[in-house]
């Protein structure tokens, strides 16, 4: 029990992170009902299939889930009003400013936690009144800061800014990157890469495989003109890496880029022409597994090394 | 005590980086009378002032202390003489390959090191018959690998494939960070930025109030195409950034570089056109502090944050 269990209403500290185009009710469903907290990914959902994926979640557990939602999101208002109608109960809000929503969430007695990259984004969740606070790091996949602070680097800086409760995310996929999160002052992890290989994750079999085979370096920090995003080996991120290396601008970058690559690689599985959004610590992981699987190892394998004595090594 | 501390005959298993410009006698012979394990940084030494170097660290402690040795080193064998004939009793090596001189240094009793930033060079240290080996992130300053994996994913990485001693480095400046380390499955940490930035570090007044006053997103990785290092913001990095971002080849990059920007910028202090070399941590670093201080503050906040009780946590 802490701060983060507390406030979520759940057993064990970690978050699914709301991914596209993996995180759908299956997904969040599994990890709520093993302990930890599901989120739907609002991101790549239209709003009626937003709808539907909460109803089906509600459906599938009687455990707190709740929703991310991409403050860039095109019909913003819509999903904030479908998230309030159909009486979720957290919502986690990424990639805008946290002072446009958490007022109007809070109102409705829902419990805001918001992503950041950086210590000066979370002085700004403060102020907004947010309940808590992600800091993810420049191991995560997808987008990402562009200052690049690893999460070993982050999580003490915005520790030392801000007394809300702080979830670790970029890199954790381990018992032990558990533990090293809540040494550097976490209390709470965001995991995705770890959730978006499980059987549940909506992802394309094709995506999921691609991604257990990755080894160290199989990922990269790229588009930088445009969102840094963290990216895995293929055809289109061998081309958008070449683009760059001869001087690309922001322009031809989004022309490369074009619409619907994320779910042409993660959702459809075209490994050549898609864009495979995961995180550093895929190099970590080789099995795919069921979400009961992954939460029991990870609670597992943190309780195993917490109970090592780490003061008779110094 | 750990097989770190044993290996190398220490009170605290930390380690100070041998780093270019920075680590003379006075800091390495400091570090070493605190309990680590001092380290002359060869990279940045003509062989009679490594000579020099290492009676004088002899003359300060009776500790133990080693050197640092890039393997790219143009007089290499000279240094490596320098260090037997010395009687030098550890050598760390690194930028090259462990098998080329691991066993002549071992023939003549000197403990060896090597600093990785890949399980698949760990375990070319393994087979090189190494004593143990250096784990060093995305985090850290000056030259880097090509993989830019952090810190959090590498020591993991390493940790399965290897059963060899291991120290983690890169983004580790605090005693939450070392626990941090330790958890990931590190038995010691190398800490540079941290005591290049001390009273006894050689590097000028200049570079270290530049590099104490960083914030995040600071330092970035660069020179990608050359050998990726990692720079702190000055007119020179914005040079190589806006040379990079249009494309510049490795040949261009390399009139850009020129030679002994590194001393220009961490020795003489030249803000505007050296390169200055800093690990992204420094962003969590602000006084200037003698060596001594800066390791009763890492022990004592290790040990403060060792005492938590983490298994309830979770």
């Amino acid at each position: 029990m802490n701060r983060v269990t507390s406030l979520l209403g759940i057993k064990h500290p970690i978050i699914q992170g709301g991914m596209v185009w993996c995180s759908g009710w299956r997904l969040a469903s599994a990890v709520s009902e093993a302990g930890g907290l599901g989120l739907l990914g609002a991101g790549s959902m239209y709003p009626d299939v937003l709808r539907e994926h909460i109803r089906k979640c509600q459906a599938a557990t009687n455990c707190p889930f709740g929703v991310n939602i991409p403050l860039m999101y095109p019909q913003i208002e819509e999903i904030m009003n479908i998230v309030a109608e159909e009486g979720v109960k957290i919502v986690f809000t990424s990639a805008g400013n946290p002072k446009t929503w958490t007022g109007w969430l809070k109102e409705r007695g829902i419990t805001v936690v918001h992503v950041v990259s950086s210590s000066r984004f979370a002085v700004k969740c403060e102020e907004a009144g947010v309940d808590a606070v992600v800091a993810e790091g420049f191991e995560a996949g997808g987008h990402n800061g562009r200052e690049e602070t690893t999460t070993l680097c982050l999580i003490p800086a915005v520790r030392s800014v801000t007394s809300l409760p702080l979830i670790a995310a970029g890199g954790i996929g381990t018992g032990e990157g558990i533990l090293a999160a809540m040494a550097l002052g976490a209390e709470g992890v965001q995991i995705g890469s770890c959730f978006a290989l499980t059987e549940e994750s909506s992802a394309s079999a094709a995506f999921k495989e691609h991604c257990l085979a990755l080894g160290e370096g199989g990922t990269k920090l790229l588009l930088k003109k445009l969102a840094p995003t963290r990216l895995a080996k293929n055809a289109f991120r061998d081309a958008v890496e070449k683009a760059e290396e001869s001087g690309a601008t922001a322009e031809e970058l989004r022309d490369l880029l074009g619409k619907g690559r994320a779910k042409k690689g993660i959702f459809e599985g075209n490994l050549d022409e898609g864009e495979l959004e995961i995180g550093q610590v895929s190099a970590l992981l080789s099995r795919q597994e069921s979400v009961k699987d992954v939460m029991r190892e990870l609670i597992e394998s943190y309780r195993r090394v917490a109970e090592r004595d780490y003061l008779s090594m110094m």
